[in-house]
């Protein structure tokens, strides 16, 4: 093989090792990233939550934590919550929260109901769906 | 490199390619699927399923909805049901609707005492798994 | 092409094939693996779960069970549960349980108070996310 030959096989390989790369970054992805997600009105559930998502930000250190709140839940994410204050305290440390869109509608809330700083998807489960689809892991307490 | 060294050569990569394109597919096959599980004989949790799969659909556009019904749940799928008609709507919009065989044996329940058009399987666990496996996002209201 | 550059070819491809090869076995580990999360202090559900495995073992023969059990779901697995010669039993046919450290703290339960072979996590959220990451399929009934 001559130098030019090296080239072209180079070339080919370098082909090659853009899907094997993403394939593997895709394995290593392994970052730990969690959805939870919220259905219920129940003030007990959201402070275990709360506390479930504590004790994981203490355990693994580096986590992304998200917190999709659909349906009946969403009082959870309510600015006169009795959990308001815990929200917060979570949002400060990193934790994201997404208001359901629909269930919103459904309910005649509107952002100026909602605690300040959350975020908003049109469809809870789209949401989730699309974390899923990224790699995050899915858990329904 | 003559001509014969580029065809062992070309094999050669013909032959790594295969599982490299195997391992792109998957990652590309984000096509969205969602695979909804319901457990409860709740006629409201029913609605508030079917409503949120219409809003997924209409969201979305292009998605694929199956509903595994199991144990409890399975008064969803009742040729009897008030649900029946929503369910009929939702299998004319596309949606797969499975009742779990162990739990029909269980309730006593025979093919005609549910809804025409569904589908069956023997553990709707099992459904779960596999559509898992096959990449369809789990969602469990 | 000489023997010699038919090995820097090989190295070459060796260097390729060790991802390519990790991928093809991520795709390939498909095998039936579930975890099944219980949170609820219901004997009744203890009882279904336990005969939701016991079918799932049935159809499948080879799979692998874990159940992990968080919150008031621990009185599942206390030595004094109802259910403790069904846990055993499900034990004896390979399930794994795991009881949440955080939850037994919070319910001052310890080891001696629980049914003898079971598993122990510190947070069983956590442990849920390693075995999705590991491939396992998450089942929550």
């Amino acid at each position: 093989m001559n130098p030019k030959h090296f080239a072209v096989l180079g070339l080919m390989i370098a082909f090659l090792l853009a899907p094997v790369a993403a394939c593997a970054a895709d394995a290593a992805s392994e970052r730990n990233r969690m959805v939870f997600q919220v259905n219920e009105d129940d003030s007990r559930k959201w402070n275990t939550v709360l506390a479930n998502i504590n004790n994981v930000q203490e355990e693994l250190g580096r986590v992304e934590v998200a917190v999709v709140v659909i349906g009946p839940g969403l009082g959870m994410l309510k600015a006169d919550a009795l959990t308001a204050n815990k929200v917060q305290d979570a949002m400060s440390a990193g934790v994201r929260f997404v208001a359901c869109g629909n269930s919103m509608t459904a309910q005649k809330l509107v952002k100026d109901d909602m605690i300040d700083g959350i975020a908003y998807a049109k469809a809870g489960y789209v949401e989730i769906m699309r974390l899923q689809q990224q790699g995050w892991t899915y858990i329904r307490p």
